[in-house]
């Protein structure tokens, strides 16, 4: 079979290897579709700390049954399924409160062991969802990045009676404004790519910001006649603007979810925090949301075709990354086929 | 009657004036005991931006029914009670999403109002809660310093799987140690005074922790086998030290709960928030926590008399206010009794 493996940063290649063997508790799939993500780009380009090389990358990816191991349960060979990156423990402190994502032992295939951008891979079972057959198999492999969009919500408790700032208007923002829509929330979106903020009106945004010609605080005013923002996602990782969205536009009870991991320092004062009885909030992975996400999916409660905006042969996934790094302003997600 | 009034910062008076007239849905109290808080300390030095001169202080006081409007609803003359001091409008985001301790109309007793340092205060019924005839006055002014304790509790999600830092061994400080012994927890608490340290040990911390003397990061490693605090409550309103508290010391899935407000700002890091899905979480007053306090008094789960260290009478009140500005190492809790 053949593997696209980033060998060192900046070096990516299509390696044959062989068809994994599966243990008991697992199932072997047949990769038919991968989507490329803001942190594959960042593996390649080694800026991802927790990633090691030589590494298959992909962790959004969706394909057939080929293989079901006798203690996997039940799965049959020729079923669609989509996979569930995140791998943990089940008894450290956060597995037992229910936070397995941020498990103190965390592997998340594709960046702590290999991913999905290969033609079959071994899963454990847990890991593994059933989706409909008519489902398309790009569709299929945004089943990840929607779990995102379900996570956030959790994690900033986003309600139809919230008013919401979403910054950065990429995949996730863009997904994350298509959750909240859905719940009937009211949206403003930031970005500096007017192609985005286009895209972002086109699922419902209430107001869409440029960042180059408009200041956040002007606008935070006139949407929510200077109450502030109730939930804000800061999904720029650009410390700066993260800052502003602590002191300058949450409402009282306010919640700032935070998706970025720089390590820039900014500066925050307690009084914004207690004043407010503010929240900041981390927020990494999913928790358990594919099932909720494929829901959606099956109900067409969000538009995943929306956010897909080219495909390639994961053959060409060297060119795919150069393609995405070069055109940020057509790029939102690259699928590769399979 | 005689009130207590904060004339300008650094003035204090015993003045005399008129009993309040009650509205129909207000009861009138006759105090009978108050307790003195940090936060009339600083209204005292000019040092509380919330308030408002003159004022006449105090938002932790109890007293008896002296009279009742005609739809305050089920009170009697005599009957022994505690007010809740926070007022709010019922009708805000913060009210309609059930936080209504951070209404933007947010009124407090004793802070944006005149408060309990009186002989008589007219309050509305609803703040108002019944107490068993046979608690004592001293021991029911400290309801409300116990609401902050019931609240920090919620707001952190405090459980008997966690294990706890605090930092400050104030009155607020022991009784967020007493809370989370009575739930259960693992606790290290932190402070500067002996004196303090040695009134946690005896409520039951599992580690003391002189920061004159003892590196945090140390202890937190020595505690948690370096797995980190689940929760940590900064209760000292030191930036440098809640910036600790958020780089270094949280576990996977940490909560940080801040109770401080000053507006000295510290440098935070994205990836120390995203990594473990940390949660930085402000607190502020309490949120219609006096019956779980009232329930806790009944039951002896915890010793409001443990951090009650001096009374006065309220004539006195400039005499204790001084004797407290003097004296940190010795007072935890002064009572005013009329």
């Amino acid at each position: 079979m053949k593997s696209v493996v980033v060998e060192t940063p900046g070096k990516i290649a299509v390696v044959e290897r062989e068809i994994p063997a599966i243990k008991e508790n697992q199932v072997l799939v047949k990769v038919k579709a991968a989507g490329i993500c803001g942190s594959d780009v960042h593996i390649f380009h080694g800026k991802n700390a927790f990633a090691t090389y030589p590494r298959v990358v992909g962790h959004e990816f969706a394909g057939e049954i080929a293989k079901v191991g006798d203690q996997a349960g039940d799965f049959a060979v020729g079923e669609h399924v989509v996979v569930d990156p995140v791998v943990s423990c089940g008894h450290c402190y956060a597995c037992r409160i229910g936070r397995h994502n941020v498990c103190t032992s965390l592997h998340v295939m594709g960046v702590h062991e290999d991913g999905g951008f290969q033609e079959y891979v071994a899963v454990n079972a847990d890991q593994v969802y059933k989706l409909p057959a008519d489902l398309p198999w790009e569709i299929a492999a945004t089943v990840e990045p929607f779990s995102i969009g379900a996570q956030v919500a959790h994690r900033g408790r986003l309600s139809g009676d919230d008013t919401v700032l979403i910054c950065g208007a990429g995949p996730i923002g863009l997904i994350i404004l298509q959750v909240a829509k859905m719940k009937g929330a009211r949206v403003a979106i930031l970005d500096l790519e007017e192609s985005r903020l286009e895209k972002a009106k086109e699922l419902g945004a209430d107001m869409i910001i440029n960042g180059n010609t408009t200041d956040l605080v002007d606008a935070m005013k006139e949407f929510t006649d200077g109450l502030g923002f109730n939930l804000i996602y800061e999904a720029t990782a650009n410390a700066k603007i993260l800052a502003t969205c602590i002191r300058d536009l949450p409402s009282q009870a306010g919640r700032v979810v935070v998706l970025g991991f720089t390590t820039q320092e900014l500066p925050i004062r307690q009084v914004d925090i207690m004043g407010r009885e503010l929240e900041i909030i981390g927020t990494r992975l999913n928790n358990h949301r594919f099932p909720e996400v494929i829901d959606w999916f099956k109900a067409g409660s969000v538009k995943p075709q929306e956010i897909i905006t080219h495909t390639f042969p994961f053959e060409k996934a060297a060119e795919a990354f150069q393609f995405s790094d070069e055109n940020p302003d057509k790029v939102l997600k690259i699928i590769l086929k399979f």
